[in-house]
Formats: C-alpha cells, structure tokens, sequence
C-alpha cells in the first residue's frame, strides 16, 4: 500500500535546508513507525507536487535516503520503506511534555475533583455487574435499530445526515417526540417547547446553564443524582441539599430563597420513591408561592413494570413553572446519546440558544434513526420486551436478597432498574464495592449520592438491568457474604 | 392498527371519578386527533393490566364510550374508535401557553440578543448558493460512508456503539487522530493530549469554559469567526479584538493583560489569509513573553489546493502554550459533529471532565463511523475529490470575479472554499443579500465578523463549496448587477 503524498508535511525551514528538511520529513516519519518497512513511497513527481517543490529535488533527496539505508529502489517500480531501516522502538521515543505555567494558572480550581463516575471500562468481563445504566446485548433489538439507521442512511435522507441543522432539529423527530411520546406522560406542548439534546445529562447542563449560575440557588434531592451536584457546582450555583423520605422531595423541607428545584418525581433517583398525588400538587403550590421554578429529571419511567406510572409531574403544570428533561438512553442505549427537554418557549428560546454555541446540534443521522425506530413501532416493542426481563430479573434479584438477609433502602413501587441497598452502619460500601471486584462482583457505592458535607457511607445501589437471571443469586451471595466476612 | 395500551394515560385522581377518568382519557385523545376514526383500541384486558385496575371498569367505560360515540363495538372483533367520534379541529384547541414570571427573571438577559446564523432552511432551492459550510451531496462520498456506518453497526461493534463511554473515546478513531490526522498537520501528540469533541464549536465552546469566563481577557482576529465573538460573550470573557492585515493576526498588536489568544493561523476567516512562518514563531514568542496562551481553529486545512498547507501552528510548539481545534465537519459533512481538540495534559483533563459533566461523548456510532472511514482510506480519497472540485469552482468564480468586476478583499495563497470580498463603501451587504435572495442569489453579509462596536458593512463572503461550476458564472453576474442597481 502507498503512502499517500498528504502524509508528507515539510519541517519548516529553521529546520535547515531544503534537502535537510526533506530528508528529516522521511526520516522521522519512519522512526516513529508511521511509515513501515515495505511501504511505498510517492513518486517523486507525486511528491514534488503536494509539497511545492520541483522533482529533481525530490529525487535527489530519496536518493540520499536510499544510500542511507531509510528506502531502497526498486528499478521502475519506485522507492520503498527500507527493510533495514531503523525501526521504531516499542514505546515511540517522544520529547518530554512540556506545560507553559500559563496553562496552570488558568485552569487552577477548574472542573478538578468533581466526582468522577468510577467504573472500570471493561465491566462485561464480570460475572455479576449490578452497575446501573450500561446497555444489555441481550435485550437490544440490534437487527430493527440497525434497519432504521441504515434507512437513515439513505439518499433520501442525505440532508438530515449531513446538513448543518444550526440550531434546528428533525422534524421528523420532533413531531414523534411531541405525538408520541409526551403525551404519555400525559404532556401536551408545541413545537416551542421542546428541545433536543444530548441526552439527560446534556439537558440537565443546558438548564443549569440557562437558569442558575454565581449567586443563585439550587435545590436538589438527598440522596440524589451525583452527575447534578457536579454540574451545579461547576456553574457556581450554591447547592442546597434537601433529604428526601419515602415518599420522596417533601415540599415543606425546601429553604426560602432558592431558584430551581430539582427532582425526580415518578422514580427518585436512587431510592426509586415515587411522589404521590398530593405532594406533587404541594411541590407546584410552594413553587408559586416561594418562587422558584421546577426541574422534573423524568428518568426511567419506561420501566414502570410493576404498577402503571403516574403521569409526569408536567402534566399538572398549569402555570408554567416545571421544566421537563427526558432521554432516550435508558430505554434504547446510552452510547446514543439523545434526549430531549420540554418547557415554557423563553427557556426553550434561550436553551436554543445556548445549544448552538456549545455544539450546534445532535448528530442528524441518529435523530432520523430514531424517528424511523419510534414510527416503526420498534421503541414499543423494545419498552415491552426490556420490562418483562426486568420484572423477571427483579424478582429473583428480590428472592436473592431476602434469602441472603440484605436489606432493601428504598422501595420501588414503580419498577425501575434498581435496588437501595444499606448495610448495616460500620460497612463502608466504597471499601466492599473494592474488594468484591476481586470475586467478579461489580455494584455501585452509595457515598456519591449524598450531601458531601453529610458523608453517608453504607449505602449502596444494586441494578439488575445488565444481569440475567442466572447470574444474580451468586453475586448477591457474594456480596452477603463479603459483608458477612467484614470487606466493607 | 392497534392502539397500544401504553399510549393512555390515566388523569390524576384530581380529575374525578375513575370512570370519568378512564372517559376522558378517551375523548381527550380522540378530540386531540391522537386515536384516530377506526383505530382498533387496547382490549379491556390489556388496558386493565397497564392501568392497574380491573377488567369490568374497563369495559364499563368502553360501554358508556359506545353510548357516547366516541367508541364502536364490533363483535368479537373488540372496540374502535368511531368513524363519527367528535373530529380534531384543523388547529388543535389548546389552552393558551402560561408561563411562570420566574422563568423571565432567570432568563433575563443571558443567551439573548446573540448573533444568530441567519441562513434560510431551505438554502438548497437557491440556484446561486454561496453560504459557506454546508455539504455538497454531489462531492459526498455517500456509498462508503454508508458501508463504514453499516459496519459500525455490527454485533461485532455493538459495545462501541451502545454503551455509555463516560468520559473516554473510541480508542480506535482516537488511534487515527494520532497516526494519521495530526502528523500531516506536523503535529505529533500523545493519548493524554487529545480529546474527541462534537465539532470545532463544541471545542472552542469548551476551550472558553476551561480556560476564560469572568474577570478574563480573550483576544480574537478582526475580522474573526462570529460564532467565537458569541461564545466568549456568553462566558462573560472580556474581548478584545485584533485587527488582522494581510499575513493574518499580527503579535504585535496584541494588548497586555491578555490570557488568551485565539487564532486560524494556516487559514485566517474570513479573509483566508496565511500566517507566515516568522509571524507564527513570534506570536509563540510573544506568548511566552507575555503571558498568554494560543488556541489555534484550524478549520479547512485540508483544502490546501493551491499550495502545500504549512504546518499547523502547534507543530512549531516547543513550550506548550498552544490548544490545537480541528474538525471533520469540513471535510467529511457538517453534520456528523465530530472534532478534536489537542493541548496539554492538564487542559485536556479540564476539558475532558467537563465533557463529561455537558453531554458525556460524542455518538459511539459515529466516532467508530470516522474510524472505519479513515482507517479504509476512504478520507483520503474524498479530500482529494473535493480539492479536484474546489480547485475547477475556484477557478470559475475567480474569473467571474473578474469578469464582472467585482472586488476581492482577502487574498487566499491557501486553496479553501470562499472569497472574502469588498463592495463600494457606500454598499450594505445585508441589504444586499436580503434583496438578492429574490433572484435566487444567497451571499454572507460580513459584517458578523466584525468587531459590533466599529461595524464594517460592505463586506460579504462568497463560498464555492455548494456551487457546482455551471451555476456560479449567473450569481456571480447577479451579485454584480445588484450592486451596480444600488440593492445594497
């Protein structure tokens, strides 16, 4: 295989002469295995061409590097990489990174230290991963989504793949979102209320920075979503924390004085409360009283298995003060990245906004893909199908508890994904969650969702959405019988 | 087809009765235009099951429905909407949109007011289209790019493609960044140096936020690219505009007190000057005297059709004081929303927690996309059909340009895919372009990319990139006549 001539790039010219700079191009690119023995060079007019120069220096210059034993001729044919040229050595010989102190200074105190999600990459190898959140092969409905992106893919979608939407989005998609999929929430909004994004997370970084900022308040449940407390501290919002019970958010326990209050009403993340009726129409009232407005994180209410979901908290909106953040990639897969937000049209106006300076839009190819699955039918079928594994996995996931006598936190009247898992007080979930990787166990402390300040250390959060069956009573075993053995 | 049961949502308890609930979660749906005259609804079973109640309340309901005719009973055959159920209004009936006062006290003020890209949705009926950016489905290498995201999308590739990658790339498209993309830019960087990103918007987005905001002073050419003015604005960064000359951004007139400097060295927008060897070694100079650190946008590098592109600023870097910004959005299409950002290990590990914290990463899809592409010299080959391409159009508009006597203001040795062009002072080229687009006629104004405060209005920049040959003689002719009737 050629070398193409763009891979070429002359050293500038305080590098020497022509010839110097010519000959170094070549030869570093060897020693740094860029180009291997064998290889074939560019014709010397190829060559010449893209670097500006005129052949006979070309030639000139190869000729040097055949006598210096980096290429070897081969009649007509051309100039090869040299079997005996020098070869890169197993770890590339690099200049020390260097740092201007500038780059320090100006970074000091910036996005450091923020609770970084601890997760090792290759979590499939073990047997019992109870980590929330990672897509399961076996439940994916690979063949259907693969036919709708490749529909996506066609010429007569060629301008949602390629083009620039700026600060737009699919229509086709958009109208799926607001027919289909809101009003199962029981959401009825236009065409300017509702913004996609990148996700929930995405979503929830856009309202933050849309809404609060230095010198505002925020309120988020405790214990709550970790990947909020890091978005609302790198926004310099100050953060209150208010303790959730079992019935989630109690409105009455929110301070005077904050701007947003964050929740997660129909599934509380991670205790999997669910609002009831009378609270949520208490958090609307003390939202027009106090002051504040009201973002629902909607997460996860596809998987509503075990009882029907109640209706988004939006659904009860009527004067306009909940903004509503949904994603897709709980119920299709994470690594897709889509979700979308729904609000009064001067927030979705100003998250527009902000959307196009931070990245102009989702990828156009994944939002046709997901139209074509959601019109096909494909979503439903795939809702139906994770819910019936997950009602099966909870339940033996429930009988492995109750066998091995550890004990439920929170209950989940809903479904959901997850148990709330507390050991008993002197067991630190983080020092257990450690040891147990050693005997294939993966599940996810608890300490990261709680007030910092009010450090709480036994907790811990079992998810039964990438184990089969079969796997979870041994590593609910394992992990009884770690906390038996004091691990933790 | 059948009505699944997930699509009705009971009404909160609030509402009435639960038979009057059940009612009119029918008729609402009917009279919004949701279940349509003949759709097949749930069975009384299955909507049982899904609402959680039980069967003979259903069917009570569909009764009573039926008496109402909303619903028809067909036998055996089960319940469907009637075909003189009450229709949905041409303009669904609505309450009027309420909005919480809150929401205009947090808003007030941010994300306002920003230049937005005015650009027609529908530029492609335009015979004469010379907006820069968006992608030519004649130039698109259509074919392989759907076979290197059809193989993407194999089980093989599934983990990639489904999982949530957190803070971490595709390690095989990162690999081709390192080994292929950079060195030709002179560029040689390790793992910890790179970062994937969403696009060069996204990058510099996420360079302002790394390294600028309140209390910071950020430079950037003038003329410079607009939507760089909009992202320090809304960072509440201070910025200070250099006028650029005809080499481009000249150090010496950078003031003190300056953190960082922004600059399109290798192609300067809009004017598509090049920065010169000497002027680039003493902008690092002058970085290292004074303080500050570079981000270079090297946007359109590989359009380098009439002359060897230099080496990229950072290639030249010996003190790490440069972040480089590159994308694939130019040469591959705009809206696949990918891009790179190379720097030091410490500014890479800022901006990759914050990353994490906007929107996580970019589609796993899509990055294994680019690194099929890649990696199947596909990119290659395209690069080189579209320089074969600009170079024909350029050659075309350039002596329209001649023709027709209109003025080049930027003088591109490089190659890229516009003009930077200069109308008689009296001429304002919004005007201009806002009465050409009645001839079929699409231009930029300039004067976004101008400092707001000393505006510049008879500039405008005409791109080649969406205009096959044929078409350009006649808009070029149009733009002519327009300026000499006094359009602008």
């Amino acid at each position: 295989m050629s070398i193409p001539p763009e891979a070429f790039v002359l050293p500038p010219a305080t590098r020497g002469s022509l010839q110097q700079r010519i000959r170094q191009m070549v030869t570093e690119g060897v020693l740094a295995g860029r180009f291997r023995a064998g290889q074939k060079m560019p014709s010397s007019r190829g060559l010449a061409q893209h670097l500006g120069i005129s052949r006979i220096t070309v030639t000139l210059a190869y000729a040097e590097l055949v006598s210096s034993d980096y290429l070897t001729a081969r009649g007509r044919s051309g100039y090869y990489v040299s079997d005996s040229a020098p070869r890169a050595p197993e770890v590339p010989l690099r200049a020390p990174r260097v740092e201007s102190a500038e780059f320090q200074r100006l970074i000091a105190g910036r996005f450091q230290g923020l609770a970084q999600i601890d997760r090792p990459a290759d979590w499939e190898a073990y047997p019992h991963n109870f980590i929330y959140g990672q897509a399961d092969p076996s439940l994916f409905d690979h063949q259907n989504w693969r036919l709708c992106a490749v529909r996506a893919l066609g010429r007569k979608d060629f301008a949602a793949l390629t083009q620039d939407y700026y600060d737009r989005d699919d229509p086709l998609l958009i109208e799926h979102v607001l027919r289909t999929i809101l009003p199962r929430r029981g959401i009825a909004a236009g065409e300017d209320e509702v913004l996609l994004t990148l996700g929930a997370q995405n979503g929830l970084w856009i309202t933050a920075q849309v809404l609060l900022g230095q010198g505002r308040r925020g309120a988020i449940e405790n214990p709550g979503y970790s990947g909020l407390r890091g978005i609302l501290s790198a926004s310099g919002t100050e953060t209150v924390n208010v303790d959730i019970d079992a019935d989630g958010l109690p409105p009455d326990a929110i301070p005077k004085g904050v701007d947003v209050v964050f929740t997660t009403a129909s599934h509380q993340c991670p205790t999997n409360a669910t609002m009831p009726l009378e609270r949520r129409l208490a958090l609307l009232d003390a939202a027009g009283r106090e002051g504040f407005v009201i973002v629902e994180d909607d997460y996860e209410f596809e998987m509503s298995f075990l009882k029907p979901v109640s209706p988004a908290l939006k659904s009860l909106d009527t004067e306009g003060r909940v903004v509503y953040v949904g994603s897709f990639s709980k119920s299709v897969f994470p690594g897709m990245r889509l979700g979308y937000l729904v609000g009064p049209p001067s927030f979705i106006k100003a998250a527009r906004a902000l959307r196009l300076m931070m990245l102009r839009h989702p990828p156009g190819h994944i939002q046709r893909t997901m139209a074509y699955f959601l019109s096909l039918g494909h979503y439903d079928s795939l809702i139906n199908r994770m819910r019936n594994a997950y009602r099966r996995r909870r339940q033996v996931m429930e009988e492995a508890i109750l066998t091995h006598g550890l004990s439920v936190a929170g209950q989940g009247g809903f479904g959901g994904s997850s148990f709330w898992m507390k050991a008993p007080e002197s067991v630190d979930t983080e020092v257990l969650a450690e040891r147990l990787r050693a005997e294939g166990v993966l599940l996810e402390p608890g300490r990261a969702f709680f007030d910092p300040a009010r450090p709480v250390r036994n907790h811990y959060r079992l998810a039964y959405s990438s184990s089969t069956p079969v796997r979870i009573p041994e590593g609910v075993a394992k992990i009884a019988s770690g906390i038996a053995r004091g691990l933790g």
